[in-house]
C-alpha cells in the first residue's frame, strides 16, 4: 500500500514501484500496465496520480504508449553505450520470448518477501535441510582431500566416484549407462545447454513440449534455434503434430520431461514412449529426456531412455530439486558416439566442474542418505499437496491436470499475467501460464508449487484479488 | 619402447598406441602419421610391422590413406548410431580447428606420465599447495553457513561477498567496477563463453589474436562465429589489419589477452591500447579483455579496461592459474548496459554458481593470503624461468618473444607437430605452435610452461628427438 506520510510523493512512489519491477524483469517487456482507472483503484490513489506516474515512466523510457491501448513495458530497455544501441542477440532475433522467460528466472532468485512463493520451482530451504549434507562436505574437506580436489583441473567427465554412483543409481531406473557414458555438469540446465549446443546449430528446428519449461524455450531461442512446440497431453506428446513437424522441418532434437512434466505433472505412458521412439527412429532425431524430478518420482515410471537403451536418447538429471540447488550438480548420460562431442562442448563452456561438491554428493548417495531424504520429502509433499489442492478448489480454481508431483497446473478463470502483477503488490510471486508457452499466449492457468501453497493466507489474498480484477 | 616379450605382437602394440592417441584426441584429426620408414626407425621395428599396424588403423576407420601422401588421422572418427552418421556441429561446420584444439584441452587433463609437462597451461599442483585454502573452506562449511550456501539457488550475479572483494581487487588495477557490475562464472572460460553468446550470433565475425589461445578459437568456431585472426605483435595487435577487418566485415567483438599474452607473454603498451580503443570507438565493436594471468603480472601493467573505464570493454579473469583450477571460479566486469543481458546468458547456461567455493575464495582474498601466495609464486616462477631459458638456449632453441610470465614462445627449428608425437612416446606433453593458430598452420614454435621446463631431463630427451627427426 502506498503511504501519504512518506518522504516521496504518491506519484513518485507509484512510478518507483513500476520502474523497479521493470528493471528487475518482474514486469516483463511487452506487458501492458493496468489501465489508469484500474491502477488508481488498486492502489487507492487518484487517477491523476497514476497519469503522472505513467508519464514519469514514459520519460524514463521504461514504457511506451500505444494509441487507444494504453501503456506497455518497453521491449528493449535502452541499453546504450556512448550513443550506440547495444545489439544483443535477444533484441535482434528472438522477439520477446527469452526476455519474458528471464522474468520467471529472475523471480526464482529475487527475494520478494518472506512469504512462501507459489511460483517457485524448488522446495523451500527448510525442506532440504539435513545433517548428512554438512557431514559429507566436512568429510571431503580434510586438508589432503581438499588439495586433491582443488589443485588440478580434475577429470574432464567429472568426478569418477560420483559417476560410478550415478551409474548404479541409473540402473535402478532401468537406465544402463557405464560411468564413462556419464558427464557431470553445472546443474541440469548446463547439461541441457551442452546437448543443444552439440547437436544443433543456429537456425535448426527443435521440438519442445508445450506447455513446457520457460528456461528451455529461452535458452534455445537465445541460441538461435527454431522452436517447434508440440502439445503435451496427459499420456505424452501429440505424435500427429510431431510427425508433421518431422515431414516439414526435419527437426534434429526433441526436448522432453517424461516424468512429472513441468508444469502439468503428466507422466509419459509406456505406449506413448514406444510410439515416440519409433517416430524418432523413422525420422532420425535425438531426444533429450530431462528427468529433473526423478527424485520425487517412482522408480518404475516410464522413461524413454530405459526403453531406448541410450541409443537415440540422452538422459539429463540433477540434484537442485532434492538436495542443494546452489551446488549446481547435474549430469547427462549419452550414447557412446555422443560422449566425446558432448564432452568437447562441456570443456569449451566451463572446462571441468568442481569435484569437491561432486565427491560430497557421491558420499550422500553411497551412504543411502539421499534416498531416505527423498522418501521423507515425498511423504511431506503428499501431505502438502492434499492441503494445497483443497485450498485451491476452495478458492474457485480447477486443476487442468491431475495433481501429482511438485507442481499443480491450475485454472484460475482470470488472466494470470495481470493477476501475477497484483499478487506481487502483496508480496507473492506466482508463475502465470503464459510463461510456459513458447509464444507466450495469454492464459488463465498458473503453475503452483505444492510445497508453498498449503498456506490459507495466500489463497485468501488470491481470492480477494481475483474477485476485484 | 615396444617390447617383443609382450603378449601382443609388435604390430598390435604399435596399432594400439596410435589408436588410443587418436581416440583420446592427443593425435588430432588431420594429422599425418609418420612415414613407414620414419615410424620403423623411431620404434625400432621393421617397415612391414608398421605397414601392418597402419592397415589395422585403416580397417578400424581411424585413419585414411591419401595417394602418394601417406596416412592421416580421420577428420571425424565415425560416431554412428543405428547406421546414421551423427552430425555434430564440429564436423558439419568448422572444419578441423575445434577438434584439433580439443587435442590440447584433452592434453591438459590426460595424465600421460608422472613427468612435468612442458605443454601444461597451469602451475603444477605442488606450486599451488597452501594451508590457507583448506582453512577457508573449513570456515565456510560450518553447518549453518553451509546450509545458507546450499539450499537456495543463491545470488544470480554470484556471491555478494566475493563480488565486493573483487571490486576492491579491480580498483588496485585501476579498473573501477561496482560489485553489481561483476558476475561470477564457472571459471574464466565460462565468462568468455557468456560474453560471446551474448554479443554475437552464429555467423558473426569476431577478431581474435594470432597466435592465441586454442580453446578460444575452438569455442568461437563451435558457436559458428567467423574468426578473423589479428597478428599479435610485441606492443599489441596489428591495428592496420584490424582496421581493414572493420571496414570489410564490421566485427562486433575483439577477444584479447593484454597482459602476459598466451602464448607469447607479450604485454600491451599504453600507446597501442589507446589507439586500439580509438579504433573500437570508431568502428563500434566491443572488446573482451581476458586477464587470466593478472595474478602473476604487475598491477601497473596496461589493461584496456583501465583506460576505457568499462565503456566498451568487458573484463574477464579467474583463479585457476593461482589458487585452485578445479574450483572453477571466474568472473567478468561489464558496462552497465551489458550487465543484464550477460546475466541472462549466465542464468540460461548454468543458472547460478556454487557460493560455497566463492565465499571461501573471498576469505582467501580478504585476509591477504592470496596476495602473499601470488608473491611467493612470482618469485619461484622468476627462478624457474631463468633456469628454463638457460636450458632451452642450451638445447639450441631461440625465443620468439622475450621470456616473461608463465609461458615461453620457443622456436625449435623443427616441425613441432611431429615432435609433439615423438615426445609423447617419451611421456612428455608439449604444446606445438600449430595449436595457437586459427588455421593450424605448421610451425617450428612451441609454448613451454616455465614452471615445468626447469628440468634438464626433459631438454635431454628434446635434444635427442629433435636431432633424430
Amino acid at each position: 500500500m502506498l503511504m501519504k506520510t512518506s518522504a516521496q510523493s504518491l506519484t513518485e512512489q507509484l512510478a518507483e514501484r513500476f520502474s523497479s519491477r521493470i528493471r528487475s524483469r518482474l514486469l516483463a517487456p511487452g506487458t501492458r500496465l493496468p489501465s489508469v482507472r484500474q491502477c488508481a483503484q488498486q492502489h487507492g490513489v487518484s487517477p491523476s496520480t497514476v497519469v503522472a506516474a505513467y508519464d514519469q515512466l514514459l520519460a524514463q523510457g521504461l514504457v511506451v504508449a500505444r494509441k487507444n491501448r494504453g501503456f506497455f513495458v518497453r521491449e528493449m530497455p535502452t541499453p546504450r553505450t556512448e550513443g550506440h544501441l547495444v545489439e544483443t542477440k535477444h533484441a535482434a532475433r528472438t522477439g520477446s520470448s527469452p526476455v519474458n522467460a528471464t522474468a520467471l528466472i529472475r523471480g526464482m532468485f529475487h527475494k520478494i518477501s518472506q512469504k512462501p512463493h507459489p511460483g517457485m520451482g524448488v522446495f523451500p530451504p527448510d525442506w532440504l535441510e539435513s545433517t548428512f549434507m554438512p557431514a559429507a562436505v566436512r568429510k571431503v574437506t580434510g586438508m589432503r582431500a581438499l588439495q586433491d580436489f582443488s589443485l588440478q583441473y580434475g577429470e574432464p567427465l567429472g568426478d569418477t566416484g560420483l559417476r560410478r554412483v550415478l551409474s548404479q543409481k541409473l540402473a535402478s531406473l532401468n537406465v544402463h549407462a557405464d560411468a564413462d557414458h556419464i558427464i557431470t555438469t553445472v546443474g541440469a540446465t548446463h547439461a541441457l545447454d551442452i546437448v543443444s549446443r552439440t547437436l544443433l546449430r543456429a537456425g535448426d528446428p527443435v521440438m519442445v513440449e508445450e506447455p513446457g519449461w520457460a528456461v528451455e524455450f529461452a535458452r534455445l531461442s537465445a541460441l538461435g534455434m527454431r522452436i517447434l512446440p508440440v502439445p503435451r497431453r496427459a499420456d505424452g506428446p501429440d505424435l500427429d503434430v510431431m510427425a508433421k513437424y518431422c515431414e516439414v522441418h526435419q527437426p534434429k532434437l526433441y526436448v522432453s520431461v517424461s516424468v512429472f512434466h513441468n508444469p502439468t505433472g503428466y507422466c509419459l505412458t509406456p505406449g506413448s514412449a514406444h510410439r515416440l521412439l519409433q517416430l524418432a527412429n523413422r525420422h532420425n532425431f535425438h531426444i533429450v529426456e530431462d528427468d529433473t524430478y526423478s527424485h520425487i518420482a517412482p522408480e518404475h515410471a516410464t522413461r524413454l531412455t530405459a526403453l531406448d537403451g541410450l541409443q537415440r536418447t540422452i538422459y539429463v538429471s540433477g540434484f537442485a530439486k532434492i538436495l542443494a540447488p546452489n551446488w549446481r550438480i547435474g549430469y547427462l548420460a549419452a550414447p557412446s558416439a555422443l560422449v566425446e562431442p558432448l564432452l568437447d562442448t562441456k570443456l569449451l563452456s566451463t572446462l571441468t566442474t568442481p569435484a569437491l561438491l561432486e565427491r560430497a554428493l557421491a558420499l550422500c548417495i553411497e551412504q543411502g542418505q539421499l534416498r531416505r531424504h527423498a522418501e521423507r520429502i515425498r511423504t511431506r509433499l503428499d501431505a502438502a499437496r492434499a492441503r494445497s489442492v483443497k485450498l485451491a478448489l476452495g478458492a474457485g480454481c480447477s486443476f487442468a491436470a491431475e495433481p501429482v508431483g511438485l507442481f499443480g497446473w491450475v485454472d484460475t478463470g482470470v488472466d494470470t499475467d495481470a493477476l501475477a502483477q497484483r499478487m506481487l503488490d502483496e508480496g507473492y510471486l506466482i508463475a502465470p501460464g503464459a510463461l510456459f508457452h513458447a509464444a507466450r499466449a495469454p492464459s488463465t492457468l498458473m503453475r503452483i508449487n505444492f510445497a508453498t501453497t498449503q498456506d490459507a493466507a495466500f489463497w485468501r489474498v488470491f481470492t480477494r484479488l481475483k474477485a476485484s480484477g
